[in-house]
């Protein structure tokens, strides 16, 4: 690893931290260097407050040094727009940055390489690339929401030895144990929002919330076509109920305060994932967890709507019951949908396999 | 690691190249050490012929050494039964070795300690215990063979995404990929015997053979009740089938060749799992290797008579479909099967998992 990389590994670690809290923006980190040594960092804390490049020059200047002079190194391209802070290509600039050091270009189209112009124009030395598989990775979410118009879709799956996510009498609570729980609740705190069927809602009651770690709360968000669900599922009747959403057909009743129904037109009685994506993307989530069950999976997965699958594999078994696809059905294993393995994680006593849509999919 | 562990490692390594040829004999592998030098190494290499102790000590002897005051390590207690070579603890004794590090005592109830009985009484100094539990796994099958008198019983499961098996129309050819392929070629080579179910003959016709490494094929055995299945399926008629057994009710006609027909008494229209294993411990089989279908892997299940569990996850999605266990059905999850998560292995796309059951259980 470079010595350009490793302080790069810096931003993206510094950048994290703001996971769960700056969407829709990106998560940006920031290290100042001068002398070889690091005099300032910062990152993106929240949407609405300052950028990561702001809170490092500000650290510096707090630490005492001038940044005149110094390299800054940052995970994406710096902003050329005056969005709710000034321009951090311009601050860059006026402070008379020797450097900067960019993780990746900023694909979204009022930047995609006009920070950049910003800095070569004040005559700035520009190294840009470093470590940018890990900055894509980083800002996934970021990247999908502002190049395809649609929120980056997790479909997180807990099932037995046998592929089973519930009996056939519906019980599904809890299959994988304490250690995948937790995972689950970091991912929760991580997505703008879940999202859950009808039937999921009705059957599991889920609260959909963070317990098990530190972090915020998602929106959660049923897909309802007939707006009747019970009032009293948790979702609706616990104390942060005004952060859950009803997917409703649009010639549905208006049970469910307008403020929390989301309209959207069905079609042959249901909804086309790509219009629910859609809808989600026009109110700012560039993130969302789906949590079951099989029919919405389903779908998912036979519109190819989906980016990844967390898979739970508790170790036991349960014989017959429902499977998390079981809304599909092929003719010949030459039509499987095909995934690509990325990381597998022990969690005590569960596996979880982290599963990517193929890329030529 | 100790001194005499490393050289136990070392035992165990030479033993396991005995793999697939010595059952239903131990895999056992022997070092000699004098002047803190390997003098002479040796190991099980077939069934019937010299034991590991002897090969350790025509080494060393071929090597130009004498034995006498040397170590003699070795992952099991040496024999003390005249069987189809003399005893070993007497060789070791009347070659006058200074000392015996052994791995395990011997459960074999003509052993079971009267070798280092043997050994003791010549005035040898023995040390035992030796990575012991690295020793017992080398020689699970044996171990179980000796001391319940029943095969060891591995089910090997592929599967997709969601736990499929087959699909309905029962295509199961070929879910896993090229090197898990390779790593059930392996298995079969070191297993005594492959079962399989009568649909899964019928079905999918599989030569059950080691075709991707090298190694010796299994035994071919199915189950086949009322003895009709077609001569024309692969195990019947290709150039080894005199290696390919049917399992077949005392009732039934005796359309196989007598040799190649195991009778057996039904109850109720199936086999019980414990009278199929009873059964092929007579025939001297130390292990078992189970290929499928889902009736069978659901019984052995039900009757809590396997050992563990090689679960191959390919990674496709196949939607409606059967499972390894839909041959049974709880009614709640906390009658769920437990089992013990040993190890994951990636094998190219596929993930192998390996599941032990619960040691409560």
């Amino acid at each position: 690893m470079t010595n350009d990389e490793t302080i790069m590994k810096e931003c993206i670690r510094l950048a994290a931290k703001g996971r769960g809290f700056v969407s829709p923006n990106p998560l940006v980190g920031s290290v100042i260097i001068k002398d070889n040594k690091i005099i300032g960092k910062g990152f993106h804390k929240k949407y609405g407050e300052a950028h990561a490049e702001v809170n490092a020059v500000i650290d510096a200047e707090k630490n005492g040094y001038s940044v005149k002079g110094a390299s800054i190194y940052v995970n994406l391209e710096p902003c050329a727009h005056h969005g709710k802070t000034p321009s951090c290509a311009e601050l860059i600039a006026v402070n008379k940055f020797r450097e900067a050091v960019i993780g990746m270009q900023d694909p979204y189209r009022e930047v995609n390489g006009r920070g950049i112009e910003i800095l070569k124009n004040a005559g700035i030395k520009i190294k840009t690339g470093v470590l940018e598989n890990e900055c894509r990775e980083l800002n996934r979410f970021f990247v999908k929401f502002v190049t395809r118009k649609l929120p980056y879709v997790t479909l997180k799956i807990a099932q037995s030895i046998d592929g089973k996510i519930a009996l056939n009498n519906f019980e599904s609570k809890y299959i994988t144990g304490g250690a995948s729980g937790k995972i689950v609740h970091r991912l929760r705190s991580e997505y703008d929002a879940v999202l859950i069927g009808r039937n999921t809602a009705l059957r599991d009651d889920p609260s959909l919330d963070v317990r098990n770690v530190k972090g915020r709360n998602p929106l959660r968000i049923v897909i309802d076509r007939r707006n009747n669900l019970p009032e009293a599922l948790k979702i609706f009747s616990d104390n942060t109920n005004d952060r859950s959403f009803v997917i409703a057909d649009k010639s549905s009743g208006l049970k469910k305060s307008p403020k929390n129904l989301l309209q959207l037109k069905s079609e042959n009685n249901r909804f086309r994932i790509k219009d629910i994506l859609k809808l989600l993307y026009k109110f700012n989530l560039n993130s969302i967890l789906v949590e079951g069950g099989s029919d919405l999976f389903s779908q998912f997965l036979s519109e190819n709507l989906f980016d990844d699958i967390y898979l739970f594999i508790a170790p036991k078994v349960i014989g017959r019951g429902l499977s998390a696809f079981d809304g599909m059905e092929i003719n010949t294993l030459n039509d499987s949908v095909m995934l690509e393995t990325e990381k597998v994680i022990r969690a005590d006593n569960d596996i979880l396999i982290k599963y990517k849509k193929c890329s030529q999919a």
